[in-house]
């Protein structure tokens, strides 16, 4: 994209309300504005950006065998009625009347529409297990929404719900979940630690928060040390095989972290002194087993090995996609700007040209830029060379290729690394290769 | 995908309420359910046929220049205040409160939204031209929702706007939309059909429905055959070049083409009668010319080149992504099921194990799908043969590669073509370079 012609609107400044780094910088990078209070528009940049977190949850949630459908947004009060819900909800439900004053509601959470899908669907215990999930917008209406897309009202979420014949298919079913969850957040360039939450009545270990380490996060955290040097996506766990699944869940439980709510100062006090990690932490997912619980209210069984009705056991697996964006922000920029990891940046690079006009600077990164267009945005504006320094560190591309009339006459790309600021001379051929292969 | 584990359940009856082969196939096929009156959650199938057509409406969107953003479902009532649009809006606009009583609505459009957004962002005529859209959910409380997803409250819209100084600069951001929509088409495998519609208070020949003709048609159409004979994929058109899209524009539009309430007898009369095609079309696509209608109502200028205030020159341009589906299949389809266009199809081919648990079969059909198991749907069921080659007709997967013992042995795959059941006898690589390669 060439800057000139893009819909990325800058700001100097930003209005009052935006308290917290991330929620200034995208209004300040323009990759969002607000259109109703809680509410935001998504400008190219931004999108960009969530489109980015969507494909990498896609890939990771197909990869443990999940399936994505898509739920509407409105769904019917009937529906929340028969497990109960309808009236336990709060104001956070909009709550809606259609033309003909049926009562409806914009899903904040898909519980009871999965469930009624799958007993339409499945009827026979051999059909299991199953594990459905979709990306849609959800709505709560917050009595307070701040923070920008960290706490907003309309909201994209990942949500998953696995179905199972036993207890211990819906444990494998958690554990796959909670592999897919780890690499998805490794693969976003953020660490996201798994703490035990609360379970409710359901009681047990099967109920996981994930928060990523950041100084503005909302919980405080509390976790040994080993839980960020893991490598996930390197770990070769067979999600077929029960005892691999389990090893991997020990490895993962085995070492202490918690937020402040389920904090225990015994068990902490367990922990060697050099691995103690105390921080604040940004929840975005949560994992969750439930059992029958919905099954059972809303009646839907399947037939079992011996022909009698079985309540499938169930979990569901949460994941804030836009408030993903929020969160890594948060994680990760500086003074100047953003700093985008290598996966979920709008794009690879930047292309600086330090002096439209001049024939060798032109000629350099039109070549730069003709070599992965869809890759690159490209600042062609007649702007001061200041201007673009900053404005490249500010929209935060994970590399610079700064282009002016003295190297370009060499045939020489001066590539500045955003996160280190490291800087490099290099022939068109090797910034090329280097931003475009790694 | 397996299609033993597949989420993709089949009917054999359908509700009464089906009426018309798309709505019917759609629920045989395991493509949609309804949740609530007009309201459907997507299934694996039916979603990744939504995804093909919205990949290629964006990317010919963006071929043109258009860049993506994403609007929220919701908006406020104030700011269609502006326009003086939320008393004018019938009962088809969905109206909210939310918890402090603050009046909103589902969007069944968004040109206020855009109107504003662009207002925020662009300040002067150096920026223009600028065309926006976005794929999001729409909402619009029909009184009788029905067809299934052809007439559905909750659906899926590619909206674009442009903005232009000029009438003329108007003009080329139309024609270009136009190419756009004549390409998206027909690369989505339909025939869909540009007929003048009505301009409305503006005026002038700037607004056209795109139909796709199909028996089930709501309107009766009248169209030179002129105009289904052209590749517009092959046609060189520079859309930089105010010429070049005036040329392309005179071609499409020098061909007569009206649906029954834009008809002019006499201009009829004088295509020559061979070339004169009669049927019936839904409507899929509409781009239409409005000029300052917004801007001047909602107070969005830009400087112009003399400093002054100017209200830039809007289009609006609408694809109905999820009612596409049905018109899809409402063109292209058999008593035994769909047949999908190749770039629509949910997968490329179904392999057809017609005996498992025989070796040579099992293990060609293992070669097949680990060629691309993304690609094909391998009925792996333990099915009988009938079952097998009924359900591959319904799902209408454009190759069918049946594996049978006696070829198996032979290392022979029966390939079918659905669309003409055409049948070759080959070996694994070339079955699997003929449905890949094409």
């Amino acid at each position: 994209m060439r800057l000139s012609s893009a819909f990325q609107p800058m700001l100097k400044e930003v209005p009052a309300e935006a308290q917290i780094a991330s929620h200034r910088l995208m209004l300040r990078a323009g990759l969002i504005r607000q259109t109703s209070s809680g509410i935001y528009a998504w400008l190219p940049a931004g999108l960009r950006v969530l489109r980015n977190i969507e494909r990498i949850v896609r890939e990771e949630q197909n990869a443990i065998g999940a399936q994505e459908v898509l739920m509407p947004t409105l769904q019917s009060a009937d529906l929340w009625r028969r497990s109960g819900r309808y009236d336990a909800y709060g104001p956070e439900m909009l709550r809606i009347k259609d033309r003909h004053e049926r009562e409806m509601l914009y899903g904040p959470t898909n519980e009871e529409m999965i469930t009624d899908l799958f007993g339409q669907a499945i009827k026979s215990y051999r059909e299991l297990p199953q594990v459905l999930y979709h990306i849609q917008w959800k709505f709560r209406d917050e009595l307070r929404p701040r923070f920008g897309v960290m706490r907003g009202r309309e909201f994209l979420m990942k949500d998953a719900y696995s179905f199972d014949v036993t207890y211990e298919g819906a444990v494998a079913s958690y554990r796959r979940m909670m592999l897919a969850y780890l690499r998805t957040f490794q693969r976003l360039g953020v660490r996201a630690v798994p703490m035990v939450a609360d379970t409710g009545p359901i009681g047990g270990n099967l109920s996981h928060e994930f928060l990523v380490l950041a100084p503005t996060g909302e919980s405080g955290v509390f976790y040994d040390a080993a839980l960020e040097e893991q490598d996930w996506l390197a770990q070769d766990v067979d999600i077929a095989d029960t005892a691999s699944l389990e090893a991997f869940f020990n490895r993962v439980t085995g070492s202490y972290a918690a937020t402040d709510e389920m904090h225990d100062e015994k068990a902490w006090s367990e922990v060697p002194e050099d691995r103690r990690r105390e921080g604040r932490g940004i929840e975005v997912g949560h994992i969750f087993y439930f059992g029958t619980k919905y099954t059972e209210a809303m009646g839907i069984s399947v037939s079992g090995s011996d022909s009698a009705p079985l309540f499938p056991q169930m979990g569901s697996y949460g994941i804030g996609v836009s408030r993903l964006v929020g969160a890594i922000i948060e994680a990760s920029h500086d003074e100047a700007g953003l700093i985008w990891p290598d996966e979920v940046a709008p794009y690879r690079a930047a292309i600086l040209n330090l002096k439209v006009g001049d024939a060798a600077s032109d000629a350099i990164c039109e070549r730069l830029y003709a070599a992965a267009p869809d890759a690159f945005l490209y600042d062609d504006r007649s702007d001061r060379a200041g201007v673009k320094f900053n404005d490249a560190d500010l929209l935060g591309h994970p590399w610079q290729m700064i282009v002016g009339p003295r190297g370009a006459k060499e045939g020489m790309v001066e590539l500045k690394r955003r996160a280190t600021g490291e800087r490099l001379e290099l022939s068109v051929e090797d910034a090329l290769s280097r931003v475009l292969g790694g």
